[in-house]
């Protein structure tokens, strides 16, 4: 039986999962849901995941949520390239990478991105928010200047993990150009210019555009 | 060179790593900072750890944050016995139950868990947050209902990950028992029984006794 990956356009861990089974040249069968027309909430989809949120893999036997818990898994069933590095250093280093962008990068990073698309005031909040992601970008942009993926010679979950946030961030900056230059963020390329460079080899991957979101075409 | 294992007492994410190397019978040296003395905050220990937190490792050439990149770096110098399990899908629900727990569980359970120990009015938010807890402890509680262990027949990280906030909602009920009362969370034990065997369980592996919180005591 075929991998069957469950995803929604633009959901950020589910393009982690797409972007893996790419990687890693897993043939699968693409089950793309619609928020806006309730498919995260049909009884079939509860019940593969009673939380009714994406990423969701089917494989044989198994139904897995949660994307790093996906990308574990798949590291596991298809272990080349790895996913999670090829030494205990490099484990260390991949996942620290993956766990500082759910520590202390994803939340600011979302309300600045919300704040982008939206029409609401700018708030002391999300001048917060944009304290705390600027450094983190900046950490990023440095890292990159000397090295072509996050950790090693090739892309790992680092970069898969990564990708995604980096990715709506520039769009969000395209599409709302005067908010984003209030907040210093436009031309994110020419501010970021090593992350620039870092998701234009993302996006030549081998199968990278059939995991591109298809709304934002 | 000795393993070193920088830490605080009571940090759930530097308790992991603890209980983690005693698992795995890892020899460590224990440097055991203190918060209120500002040892997280001295130029010696930035530049272990730029953020400040607790975990570090230094193994060697390697210095390494972050609870859950230390479990990957320790799991895979030191592979058994295995902390994220033995076959994929093992990996795959160990990589679940610690994903959930920072997804869902982490931020309201501290919210709880402060209000507890606090001498705050109760207000919405904590009710709220509540609401989110009580449904995922109900779930962890149906798990351990037939099951020793989260996942497999032997610890794993998933225990390791949960064991550390489980414990301290059952201090905090223990040493707030009007307030806890107030939230039908005591007596804990009696509320969800197969949480309380497994706490049981995981206190009597091997080396517990020296990854227990001194101020505790």
């Amino acid at each position: 039986m075929t991998l069957e990956i469950y995803w929604g356009s633009g959901s950020p861990y589910a393009w982690r999962v797409l972007l893996a089974a790419e990687l890693k040249r897993i043939p699968y069968e693409s089950k793309l849901l619609e928020f806006s027309k309730g498919h995260l909430r049909t009884p079939e989809f509860l019940a593969l995941n009673p939380r009714g949120k994406v990423p969701v893999i089917r494989d044989g036997d198994v139904t897995l949520a949660e994307s790093m818990a996906i990308l574990a898994y798949l590291d596991r069933k298809y272990p080349d390239p790895p996913l999670f590095g090829r030494t205990p250093e490099e484990a260390g280093r991949i996942t620290l990478a993956t766990s500082e962008l759910d520590a202390y990068v994803r939340e600011p990073l979302t309300a600045v991105t919300r704040w982008l698309f939206g029409d609401k005031p700018r708030t002391p909040d999300i001048d917060e928010a944009l304290a705390k992601v600027v450094p983190e970008i900046q950490r990023v942009d440095a890292r990159l200047a000397s090295a072509t993926w996050f950790v090693g010679d090739a892309p790992t979950a680092a970069d898969l993990v990564w990708f995604p946030p980096m990715r709506t961030l520039v769009r969000a900056n395209a599409r709302t150009e005067p908010r984003s230059r209030e907040l210093n963020l436009f031309p994110f390329a020419e501010l970021y210019p090593n992350i620039g460079a870092w998701i234009a080899r993302v996006e030549k991957l081998p199968g990278y555009d059939r995991t591109f979101p298809p709304h934002w075409r």
